[in-house]
């Protein structure tokens, strides 16, 4: 199954679970993807940035798309490949790819600037890695600090037809999915999907200007799962409902670089990893932090009962 | 009057009124002002980053200025004099001062990166305004791209007794707020008043890890000046409460580059300013985004009836 | 006069003289400009970052645009006018040509990114300042961090018929003059100015690319004046001995932030200025430093007699 | 053998040779390192970023570090172990060294600010890799946009017995060679090897500076060889005659993101790559560039025989 441009709904970004030692702690991986595919997500992402992918050996990152693979059948499996070379991204994508993984993500490195640079950077990955392997764009401008227009985007879709997706993280970016999608009423850029990120702090917004659905990493995919399914069924008070219940939350675990460690420590006090570890160099919370979360956790238990502290 | 450390409260961020043909338009910062000063706010401060200082002439710097002295009479006003150059910082602080401010704010420039480069450049900049001159410091790594440790903020008040705050506007910050009041505890840090920006989006942590009170700029600064009270009574849930009714909308002001136009957007439709104009360059609203604040003000309104739609 | 496109030879960028308590050492700057117009200099630019403008007062910008063009009678004075706001653009750019300014040069914030933020900047500067004025592109990536390619040089000049001359200062940049010229020569680009900089390390080959001459600030511009009419002359292997002669003292002096105190210091010792102070902020020379500089204009006076120790 | 405090003189920054098709060239590999220990040198590093180390494969990597280590028997062979993530340095280093490697090159991440993260970066660093592993501190804001002061050195240093070595590559950065030998005859630090890099462009004056070597890519080792014999021989109008008459080109390979190409290019020439080709993603030299790499290497063979072109 290859990843296709209608794919749409929630794909859950992967964490990594690891062990207190910095281990793999791959139990905790099978039960995370299981968990995935319970709750309905339609796919996921693996070996992205929130998955500590550059922290890993090469054998860990294929038992991550392993686990991703075996827990979530008929499921596309997304794999983060981006890295400095593109020997490590060809080798990388090809062996994801005969385990069983639906497509790649790539991210542009930080030193790209100029429009060209960025379509060049974008050919010259497809050459390297194969045009038979669909990918999706990431365009996260807060981290990568490089800055797509959408005539960008559209000119890497329209060089590259193993383009399928694109992950959306601009911010601001709303207006971004308006003009990508008007460009393709006018016909200058064929269908692609696009799910948003930014721990799905706008994904409210986000399915009313046009988005698929959602491709990040909030500790409660199944709030996701709802916006989205929501706004597909035109219940837009009710999507913003469930949504606003969510946002003090999802709103702390937006913080740059701390986020991880909320994330970590909600699913595990779920029960769906066995430690919040991160592998070093990682962020701890203080018990201050988790105090908070529990706080918070006991707030939107009182509107959404799946919350439970 | 000076501005103190025992400072606290609520200073709102003034945006500086604007004709549509880029005039400054003096009657609404008149307006602005009263409105401030009726709602209760502590203080305000002006020509700040949302007070799109750089694109203001001198003249008209100190006319915003002195409309916020008229216009809050025995309320302190804070001014920003941030500046390429000593010598401009030293005039507008010094002028700003002879017409009743209270004090001046210093963002570091955006080239400093280590801690002896930083802490050198505030002894630098109190040598070129003059010592008798209370003075904030703002920490605001987002936009400024400059990370102050809490070691280094309690170097320059330690090194500086003119400063008397700190605009406390990292991301994430709560941690730094917590060490910040840690230094106090322990007597390694005199005593300064903590002011939270980042458009409030933390302000109900931050009250309980010990912040003051906010400096930042939500169109509804009603809001702040309430979650703060309620913080400040003990009363924890209640801030809580009255917080995450307005967070959608607060979340949605806080986009990086385009909330200043969703600010004076909403402030027009309050009645405050009569045009959301900006001085180019700035950014604009689409119809589209309009009806989205539109939208989560309506929703605000069913929670908060200060809200009118 | 106005700059025109066909302007080529030296315009040394002017440092601001000062005396060491930090005023404007005005009777330095009449030396100056009557220096620059007595080697043979073809014009020169005021008010660049090299000319430490940020730090001066709006009646000091205009002094200095003032004693350059009083003192360089008939020579073309650029003014740079790169500020925050385009209101202190138009009011600078418009002062300066009523006072006898041939142009004025506008670098590009630094927060510009993708090639259209870059373009659109350009359009509205041209709009504040008014179309009538001719204007100077600075194209310095390494200091401003923005990356313009040929094709975003050709657009800025293509829409805006008042740009008449390109101060080239990328690094490397060798290749970017060929396309320019290749761009001229297949009647995509009309003919421009370009003028080169980075202190003149690599003015040898520049003009071998088709630069038309040299805008920058090493401490002798005669050198640079030496070099570009050699290389108009078709003396190549002359203008690269000549050239070759100052390399050691060129590189010293072409130190990111130390460079200027080197410039001055050398200005200074061939009476040029009286003193070698910088404005707050500023850097200094250590004796050390200075005894290197010394050692340096001992070895090129061997070789060029005008270079005196 | 282990990398010593004590370490001087010249160790090449070596390329990695590629075979046009992007293969590793394994047969220049071996001529690369014995050229290196015939001519003098006194150690080599690999897998630096002049060595495109980020674009191999694990084996590959392993592949360089043996053959250094095969080719110049006796002499120490750092390897660059810099990587996103501590277990990829660790599995590296740990290789490396029982390979032969006498101690690994760290870089600091581009994300380190702060003095604090800094140190803690190193110290972290060392506890992953292990504190029996020799290891050199790479400071090189210009590329890494990381700044470390000298008390930032001296406190990696103190904190770290494993540190044996700083790769000085700040720009401008005589002074900060100044202060890390007065803080050595202070007592505040001990002794500690400071190779240079930047190219050379400042070698000359960085040995009366203080330091011990050099240690960077240009095509002509040898010069570096003589710079550094005739500095620490008190012979220093020889040191620069020789370093002057090698300046214009070393001048032209040292330009940013374009000097790899030019390098391999000149060692091509030179008979010591059987070709120029660098692993994608990386940069080619035009047919002119090549002339003005042509036309230097004539202007230099005239003063240097060893120069043939």
């Amino acid at each position: 199954m290859l990843l296709a441009a209608s794919a749409s709904g929630v794909f859950p970004i992967a964490p990594t679970p690891f062990h207190p030692d910095g281990a793999v702690d791959w139990a905790s991986a099978d039960k995370l993807f299981s968990f995935y595919d319970e709750i309905g997500s339609d796919g996921t992402t693996v070996l992205g940035m929130m998955g500590e992918a550059p922290k890993l050996e090469p054998d860990e990152s294929l038992g991550i798309v392993k686990a991703a693979v075996r827990n979530m059948p008929g499921k596309p499996v997304i794999v983060g490949i981006s890295a400095p070379g593109f020997a490590a991204m060809r080798t990388l994508a090809r062996e994801s790819m005969e385990l069983g993984a639906a497509g790649v993500m790539i991210a542009p490195p930080p030193s790209l600037r100029t429009d060209d640079q960025i379509t060049g950077y974008y050919a010259q990955a497809v050459e390297a890695i194969g045009s038979d392997i669909p990918f999706v764009i990431q365009d996260f401008p807060l981290t990568l600090s490089v800055i797509m227009t959408p005539a960008v985007i559209r000119k890497i879709v329209s060089d590259n037809p193993s383009c399928v997706m694109l992950k959306h993280e601009d911010w601001p970016g709303l207006e971004k999915i308006s003009t990508l999608r008007k460009f393709q009423a006018d016909g200058s850029l064929r269908p692609i999907s696009i799910l948003t990120g930014n721990g799905g702090m706008f994904l409210d917004f986000e399915m009313e200007r046009g988005a698929d659905g959602a491709m990040t990493g909030y500790a409660f995919p199944e709030l996701l799962i709802d916006v989205v399914k929501l706004q597909k069924a035109g219940q837009r008070d009710e999507a913003h409902d469930i949504f606003d219940a969510h946002l003090p939350l999802m709103r702390y675990e937006q913080q740059l670089g701390a986020g991880l460690a909320v994330r970590k420590y909600t699913m595990m006090k779920r029960g769906i990893l066995k430690s919040d570890a991160q592998r070093k160099p990682g962020s701890t919370l203080t018990a201050r932090a988790k105090a908070e979360v529990d706080y918070l956790l006991a707030r939107v238990a009182k509107t959404d009962p799946r919350v439970k502290c």
